[in-house]
């Protein structure tokens, strides 16, 4: 797909097909993120990719609004070290944001849509994870083809109006 | 340009063409900006578009290693409200991440190159940008086409290795 069809294509899918996704097509979606630039090119971040149903049921429990992880046909985990330092935890986050959007775009380019889910219970994520003590589970996102209707470049997004939000030369 | 291509060849770059982007190939950068998604929606950001060549010039000192804004075609500044709530600013940055990301993509597969600069000088970026107090503005992004050789699919890209990056079903 065209890169301008799939970032307008891109949108928060909830349903999904009981489809799964490729092992080709999950590689290039994690490698997407592998790929997303960070500050100072640290990389502070692991991927863990689950697709095993019963795990994926699971894993849905660690959101009241992450249902959607359960029938996905596969959510990938995204991983940090836990840290108090705000500053640190602030340009983590602002690179876990940069690797999630080209995961969600690459997986848009192939006709699968996805979803965010925060982790409120960080112990079950654990649990079913198993990541060390020293590393977080900062965020969820389930993939898995539409079950409404296919990805097409949205022609009126539901957001501020370009005029409001975009400033030109000053505020 | 495919979408696959767009995103394997995007990359930081520093010195720019002295080319202008044309005002239909900005917008559209910055139309995938406001196009991301972000916590419940709340599009917690505002974009402020710098081409003047002397106010890039000044825009440039607000950090040490911001020099490549000078001659970028174009920097897009992120701002967003001010908060001493580290889990807000945690959500803001990941929002930002997103954001970015999705400006570089739209601008890699318009063979355009970015870069991002941190905000040290926070009195400075004020006195040009003009926002108001309680906003701060997050990080600038050059644009511009790339003065050393066109963007195109990196083969090895400078990353940890996809096995140690990316785990299957458990850490």
């Amino acid at each position: 797909m065209e890169t301008w069809d799939a970032i307008r294509a891109r949108r928060n899918v909830r349903t999904y097909q009981d489809r799964p996704i490729t092992a080709e097509d999950l590689d290039r979606i994690l490698e997407a993120a592998r790929r997303s630039p960070s500050s100072s090119n640290q990389q502070r971040w692991d991927f863990v990719v689950v697709t095993d149903r019963e795990r994926l049921r699971e894993l849905a429990k660690v959101w009241t609004y992450g249902q959607h992880v359960a029938s996905s046909a596969a959510t990938v985990a995204l991983l940090a070290r836990d840290t108090s330092d705000p500053d640190e935890q602030a340009s983590i986050q602002y690179d876990l944001g940069q690797a999630s959007m080209s995961m969600m775009i690459a997986a848009a380019d192939l006709g699968i849509g996805s979803c965010h889910s925060a982790v409120r219970d960080q112990l079950l994520a654990r649990e079913l994870l198993g990541h060390p003590g020293d590393v977080r589970c900062e965020v969820l996102i389930g993939f898995g083809y539409p079950a409404d209707r296919p990805l097409n470049p949205i022609s009126k997004p539901n957001r501020r109006p370009f005029d409001e939000v975009v400033h030109r030369e000053r505020w």
